[in-house]
């Protein structure tokens, strides 16, 4: 195996001279080069990037810089670019470059990232692009958009190898040889039967093991998973990760080969929906740094509005103890803390649950024992909490029934909040809402009313 | 391609039939089963799984059902099961399964399986079960130990195909299907120089539909990412999804080839990563239902403890003004909201940040810019909310002065979270610490303290 006249140049990488991404610096130089009009330079400066640090380049920049480079590269735009670029970037550069130079990217696209792409479009622009495209792709195109949002119709190529069981293994690879029409990567080939419904699979690497003369029939794997076409991204992914596939047929309501999912996309998606449960948790629904000034306002807002009634709510109940807060004015120097404790305890569980829902670990198999537990936990922290809080406070206010009132009130709260931190992202599942989505604003409603009401109600039995 | 004998005779499944993970049913009946010693009646239950979903029921299961099952399964476990299970569970397998039969089934794992159950042992436990598995296979299994956590010598499958760049397309399908010590699924195989160095890598779809006379140096691609050893898997799974790898060779610190690490590694780590800042955002460190009681006691207490200090903090602001509490008990009832808003505003600017940052969307180069922009969100929901919560109050209490206390709080509190929201992140990841642990709780602080100090300062002004 030696070959001694031929040498890597480049010295080993290590973790920490590696370049991972864009390198910040440069994203100056090449602002300030445009800037200037200086654009050889700026040309040169990103001549050896990749498409993906180059789309980071072109989301890094100011919308004004961004405007001279789209300029810039126009005449030989990669379109490698486009799908990289965050939302609401791609939808500015698909405005710079015009529908002629837009369409003519999206043709050069595989046809998942051109879905991908055609999508994210306005209704206008997304119809003359369209025109704008070769008829068999449009066509194509057309077909995708018709399926649901995050379904595996959405994912998956539809270039896709697929050959007869009674081939051997050299037909096949004499026919990838000569055939034009092949996926522009691919990990497994397909074996159909006369209905051209997916009956095995061949792994790439055990195709260029097996002799020449063994029948494909003998060395597929036909514990296939086939994929229907509406099946949502998430299942999807989790099948992927459960059985280890590196890809998988995706079938039409016949049952027939229409498709294939590669891991690939299902790394994007893996991303994508843990990223999505801890921004639905904090009301977040763009994930997006890039997102516009007034569109950001707007998505936040109602999330905001919300918790403005719950926080008004949990006020009213406050409100019932004004009595008690007149006389003593300790109480509402210490009110917040179990609140606090409560929220924080909470959330610690609702946390564990929508990851575990989401995962499938936390299932109807063991929901009873897992909340259980969580009440367990909730109980013994709330003990050692009420014991330290309550020493705090008789520290503080050098009264011993104040002690008991916020010891008491932890108590409960802290139990409340491991109950309510799993029965909440349960039940939400259970009507088919996103855990995530309504489990923080229920939560601490919960958290806050118990908090304030037995703090508060017990000060009142107690100390009045 | 017709073969009108052959017919897939299952029907086609739909996104409601297909079935996907385990039956929650099926976990009942097992348990029942297997309690009543009906030990048939269970294995016939199970025998359909596939390894997954067994790894699934075996977490289902409470603690003394697991013995039994084990027990069952003990004399052909298959060894598949176990790096599918949670850490917790797994060490109460390899608990059960005892040394020599842990032995043999870590000696049938990839490498890198092995290694993460190996690493998951009690010392004591861990050092019997290495002296059970055959001596080659035990240095292997030390010298990952040797790799830090989460690392790429952690990742990587030591079984890799290299080949010299003068071999031809022909040459190396021969040497594979002679070969035994090939990996058990891969996706590229790399081009070495004399010292093996990788050069370059072929993707198995560019070997097969290549002529058998082709040279491998004319097909392989050159622009090879190789890794080093200790790089951290964050920063793996970041190259391998900004550059849409399937497989990247690793090296040593003399840049040769060790091993590589494939994408189906990297969709554990990127879920691992997105549910880690999750998690840690709530100050969460066990991902895990399974993690037993007293040991997820321990875990979250000191999250709560910080907590509780942060909470003290708040309230010895509060105390600040019981003088002016005292003569106005609305303010105690209404003080909560400020608080509440401006930590809810600040948790959704803080978890797109800490998003942002590990996905690299947030970067030195656009810092400046996004912080300006989230100031100016909290600046504009602010004035929005001040409206509101003002005019409620005015409403409530019949108090103009008061209504305009809380609505000028609301401002300051609003634009305090989105500055604080972004800059805790960022100043906690320059300083090496992980955005996601330490964010949450300064945050908070932050704005309980600005929300409760501006609310009852503004009050002592206006109204005292």
């Amino acid at each position: 195996m030696s070959d001694a006249g031929l040498e890597s140049a480049v010295a080993p990488p290590t973790a920490d001279t590696a370049r991972v991404g864009l390198d910040p610096e440069l994203v100056g130089k090449v602002a300030e080069a445009l800037e200037v009009g200086e654009i050889d330079r700026a040309r040169e400066l990103i001549e050896p990037l990749h498409y993906a640090d180059l789309a980071d380049l072109i989301e890094a920049l100011s919308a004004d810089q961004r405007v001279l480079l789209v300029e810039m590269m126009r005449r030989k735009f990669p379109a490698e670019i486009i799908p990289e670029l965050d939302e609401p970037v791609r939808n500015e550069v698909a405005e710079l470059l015009g529908t002629q130079d837009l369409a003519a990217a999206i043709a050069k696209l595989d046809s998942d990232d051109a879905l991908l792409l055609i999508d994210g479009l306005e209704e206008a622009r997304r119809r003359h692009v369209l025109h704008a495209i070769p008829a068999a792709l449009r066509r194509e195109l057309e077909e995708g958009l018709a399926f649901p949002d995050d379904s595996a119709g959405r994912l998956m190529q539809r270039e896709v190898v697929a050959v007869p069981q009674y081939w051997t293994v050299g037909e096949c690879i004499d026919d990838m040889r000569e055939s034009d029409e092949l996926p522009s990567d691919f990990y497994d080939i397909f074996v159909v039967d006369s209905k051209h419904r997916p009956v095995g699979g061949v792994p790439l690497d055990k195709l260029v093991r097996s002799k020449r003369s063994v029948r494909i029939g003998d060395i597929m794997k036909s514990d296939l998973r086939p994929i229907p076409l509406d099946m949502d991204q998430e299942q999807v992914a989790f099948l992927f990760k459960q059985h280890d596939l590196t890809s998988a047929p995706v079938v039409d309501r016949m049952g027939r080969l229409v498709g294939t999912i590669t891991i690939d996309d299902i790394v994007d998606v893996v991303e994508e929906e843990a990223e999505e449960d801890m921004l639905r948790l904090h009301g977040v629904t763009d994930t997006d740094v890039h997102t516009p000034l007034l569109e950001t306002v707007r998505s936040r807002f109602v999330w905001l509005l919300i918790n403005l009634g719950t926080a008004f709510l949990a006020s009213s109940v406050i409100g019932l103890f004004e009595h008690a807060l007149e006389k003593i004015v300790a109480l509402a120097v210490l009110m917040p803390i179990t609140a606090s404790m409560g929220g924080n305890a909470g959330t610690q569980t609702m946390t564990v649950a929508v990851r575990a829902l989401a995962t499938r670990d936390l299932t109807t198999a063991n929901a009873l024992r897992i909340m259980w537990k969580e009440v367990l936990v909730g109980g013994i922290n709330g003990f050692l909490f009420a014991l330290i809080t309550g020493a705090i406070a008789i520290a503080w206010f050098g009264d011993w029934l104040l002690g008991l009132c916020i010891a008491g009130a932890m108590v409960f709260d802290l139990i409340a909040a491991g109950f309510a931190g799993i029965v909440i992202p349960i039940i939400s599942q259970r009507f088919r809402i996103d855990p995530a989505i309504s489990s923080t604003v229920v939560l601490t409603t919960v958290t806050d009313v118990i908090g304030f009401f037995s703090f508060l109600g017990l000060a009142t039995l107690l100390l009045l």
